[in-house]
């Protein structure tokens, strides 16, 4: 007798090769995808479901993709049978490859575990043809890419439509899109999810995406309630926090997991969380989400210490204040070292070195020690010596930025608002506060032309497609003050804009050239990363959800869910991509004079 | 009954990606790879060898590589069963995937042409995994990579050993290696090629080679007398000048064929020579060659103008003399799209614009015309309209750089002198001039630092290895003078020399290193390629196969074969190399100094 039961695994942000070539760290990303493989063969998976970013790099290293291309044949591939059908167009689900069918349905290969992947922002598709590292593996055979959609204007997700038994499946997938573009579609109503005609409510509705789920930005997120509600489940990728745990959406009635990252890119809280995959069973239209924690994730421990704090120990006036601080801040890492060892016990699996990250904020007259020199002491201890301590004056700045060219968007947003909100409204509402802000930042920012060859890079093409977006809107509403005011009227103006910049694709052309030029230059002059004493300054504005995303719960969420008990506050490239952001700003300002004139 | 004949498909140097990105020759390599597969399907061969470079960039694009794994995917899987056995260790052969076993035994995969592969130099393993772009495609199992010696100091070769119905067919291979230290490999009889211990006269022996055939300098080639003579076929990569029908070596007693590229790289005329792959059958230890010509490769035609000539028509003196050879160019390129024209009638695979080459020689005082104005004329017919003219100065230079910093290797390399010449000998000879024409280089050089950042790339590491070397050998000489004469004292004193250096792999790196640099700034920099009139002063010590193979024909071969009707003479890279040369001399004796002093 057949099972009616799907067991899928789920993982999604392998980021395979990232820090391919640290020496300490450079294995990481392989042993934990060794690892998920292994554990989807040992649990006799129907399939594997990944949402996104399998690769760190677009153009991944050719050991990167060894490795990758070496595991999935050594796990994916062999006689166990497969039990379950595909009865969808497969020709409309695989439309990247020659070959357009499920992997194990081709006659010349024998595959014992279907993958089936989106793409996600790191691994998206790129050049004239639109592949991206994922379709070498599915034209190999290997992965069954899906959730590709071409056009920009509008999207249109086909299921694969699955049986087991009689248990029915229809696998949505949507790979990473900018999220500032994908926001205007489902906003522009572009975006539609085809159902079943027949038994429609027989199906088990599984949907993956890899779009940032916290709000770094009005409208630089997917907001949940944008999805239709006949989904069951969501798999949300993207996001490097694990919060597997299915969460439900009462609005839409549908649950949402976050299966995060199997491997922390930065030191950021969200990456502390245990790391962890999951083991989904769809039976009819009844599931059950088992979380498997991983062993191969190196640890990672992240402290704050605040020094205004200890005015008991020391205050900035006492003698040998700097002393006292560099021992209270190395007795915080011993005590985390210890704790990594505590819990690494027992776990042969799990890298001796873990991660350590202190926070320090030495508002209030502090001074910063030598933070080399303490680097040495955890050389054979830590696995990122170098970047252990973290200084930062979140108190002060706090305020003072919030005076400056920032918006607080919370002011405008509130939790309470953001989940009934009409989206026509909040768009309003962003556009009226931002205005000042654009206004400011065109005011103060001298010299920037320089700064967007600077600090560019891959992670900041969303920051600036927004701002396009943003910036075309903006000149939608100079236009209405001049007079043209319907919808049709203003179309044709923007579209006067595009097609003197000849067409939307060689303009993005352009600005990924330009980053390409800027990342080469920065390499080549190996320019130290961003200044982390002022890199908090303005996190505010941050908008890489890979890494700083818990650091900003969205509104909509949080409940008491005590997430704030790991302090807010920001980090890491906050400041780089503020500068490009009003780098932005000010030269596509400029080159709007034309309209708006 | 089953056959006893295996039916071979061979071709080399596919050079797949090559110039991937123009936007009339883009497809050239991809149609053609697709051709070969495609007559390896029609044909039923057995098996397909590849001599070599089958990926032009050491990193494929990832169009390049998904178009080749998508078509490997289409013409190399399917149900043909496969009629020979392999009877050798095959965790021997395969050495380099986790799947050490031909790609047709494996359970998972359904073979039905295997492919067998050497690696050239321009798809070379690098980066410390060794790793080469091949190695992708035998991790997938679409290819099996075989012939990669690990070791820089001996390299022994066990051969695949097949069988099919009584023929023993034993497959050798060796994957590029610089000329310079595989030639002296097998000076110093560091080169093993191992045999069937039983029925060793049963077998035909079959070895896949890609090397320097032709002579670019006194040891950066393989003589072929070089190899065993018990071999019976070589077929022979990287020259690309299509020379398939096999030529017997008289002393050897095997005979060597060589494919040549399926795509023009250069516009020499090697590279004019019609095109062919081989169908090569091979019963009991007879053999027979077919040549197969491609049909999808771009036809290439070459003329030599020589002004001089045209006494009759003008002289240097004559009115309007540029215009008088502005015309007579025109119509020679005329000619040649009219011949290529007749020749295309009714092969619609060949693409429509020839390649078109006419190398003016305008020595004695006359003008060299605009080019740009010229190639107008030509966009719609030729595929190359920029670069049809190469004006050069021949008869003028010939003499005079003799006179000047050049060796002529030709006057102690004898043709039948190097024929029977005992190896120690020619090296000894070749030392004792190349030492009068280093001491000119140091002495005639200036601020050639400067230079190796400016012109080196991929194809001149040979040629940089190959100074290393030479000049480790100078260096033993010297040590020799200083009373360090029996070869372990050499060898202590070398190993001195190179632990000081750290080791070798560091070295190479290092030089990798400066190379990659030097190459990021020609791009970024958009440097222009080297002045066509002034390329061929050098190009008797060029050393790039590839690219210049046919202009200098060994001495070694050429019997009444009548290629001197191609006239002699160089072009192209000539004089960056020479440049890079002369750096690297430079750079490293200095570095010498330090042990010869």
């Amino acid at each position: 007798v057949l099972s009616d039961t799907f067991k899928i695994l789920i993982a999604t942000d392998v980021h395979l090769g990232y820090l391919d070539k640290d020496a300490i760290r450079g294995s990481d990303t392989y042993n934990t995808l060794d690892e998920i493989l292994k554990c989807a063969k040992t649990n006799q998976v129907d399939f594997i479901l990944l949402g996104g970013d399998l690769f760190h790099d677009n153009k991944p290293s050719r050991r990167c993709l060894h490795n990758c291309i070496t595991m999935l044949r050594k796990y994916c591939m062999g006689d166990s049978p497969i039990h379950f059908n595909i009865l969808s167009d497969q020709t409309i689900n695989f439309n990247t490859t020659q070959f357009p069918w499920v992997n194990y349905q081709d006659e010349n290969l024998n595959i014992s575990i279907p993958v089936f992947s989106i793409h996600g922002n790191h691994d998206d598709p790129t050049g004239a043809e639109g592949l991206c590292a994922l379709d070498l593996l599915s034209a190999s055979g290997l992965v069954n890419h899906f959730g590709h959609s071409q056009s920009v204007e509008r999207i249109e997700i086909s299921p694969i439509l699955m049986q087991k038994g009689n248990t029915k499946l229809a696998l949505y997938g949507l790979g990473s899109i900018p999220d500032e573009r994908l926001y205007r579609m489902f906003v522009n109503n572009q975006v539609t999810m085809f159902r079943p005609k027949e038994d429609q409510d027989e199906w088990f509705n599984l949907f993956t995406i890899h779009q940032n789920r916290s709000k770094h930005g009005p409208t630089n997120y997917i907001p949940e309630q944008f999805l239709d509600d006949f989904l069951d489940l969501v798999v949300w990728g993207h996001e490097h926090e694990c919060l597997i745990a299915p969460t439900r959406n009462e609005q839409q009635l549908f649950y949402v997991t976050q299966p995060g990252s199997s491997v922390a890119t930065s030191l950021s809280p969200g990456e502390a969380t245990k790391k962890h995959i999951g083991l989904l069973r769809v039976k009819g239209r009844k599931m059950n989400l088992q979380k498997i924690p991983l062993k191969t994730v190196r640890q990672f421990f992240i402290q704050d210490v605040v020094l205004a704090d200890y005015e008991d120990l020391f205050t900035p006036d006492t003698p040998q204040v700097t002393k006292k601080v560099e021992d209270l801040c190395y007795a915080k890492v011993i005590e985390m070292l210890e704790e990594a060892e505590r819990e690494r016990l027992g776990c042969p699996l799990t890298p001796e070195k873990p991660l350590i990250r202190l926070r320090v904020d030495y508002s209030g007259g502090f001074e910063a020690f030598n933070t080399s020199r303490f680097s040495q002491k955890f050389v054979d201890r830590v696995a990122n010596p170098k970047d252990i301590i973290h200084f930062l004056r979140r108190r002060e700045q706090k305020e003072n930025i919030k005076d400056e060219v920032n918006v607080d968007y919370s002011k405008l947003l509130k939790p309470t608002a953001a989940e009934g909100l009409r989206v026509e409204d909040l768009v309003k509402q962003y556009f009226e506060v931002a205005e000042q802000k654009v206004q400011l930042s065109l005011l103060t920012e001298q010299g920037m032309g320089k700064a967007i060859q600077e600090f560019v890079d891959k992670d900041e093409k969303d920051a600036i497609q927004e701002l396009i977006t943003y910036q075309l809107e903006k000149t939608q509403r100079h236009l209405q003050a001049r007079g043209v005011t319907t919808e049709q009227d203003i179309d044709a103006e923007i579209q006067k804009f595009r097609d003197s910049k000849k067409n939307t694709a060689e303009e993005e052309n352009e600005i990924k050239e330009a980053i390409n030029r800027a990342k080469a230059h920065r390499l080549e002059r190996g320019d130290e990363p961003l200044d982390p004493d002022i890199a908090s300054e303005f996190a505010d504005v941050s908008m890489n959800s890979d890494e700083d995303s818990v650091l900003f719960p969205p509104p909509t969420r949080g409940r008491g869910r005590g997430r704030g008990s790991r302090g807010g506050g920001g980090r890491g490239r906050g400041r780089g991509q503020s500068k490009v952001l009003r780098s932005c700003l000010l030269i596509i300002s400029i080159e709007l004079l034309t309209i708006e004139c």
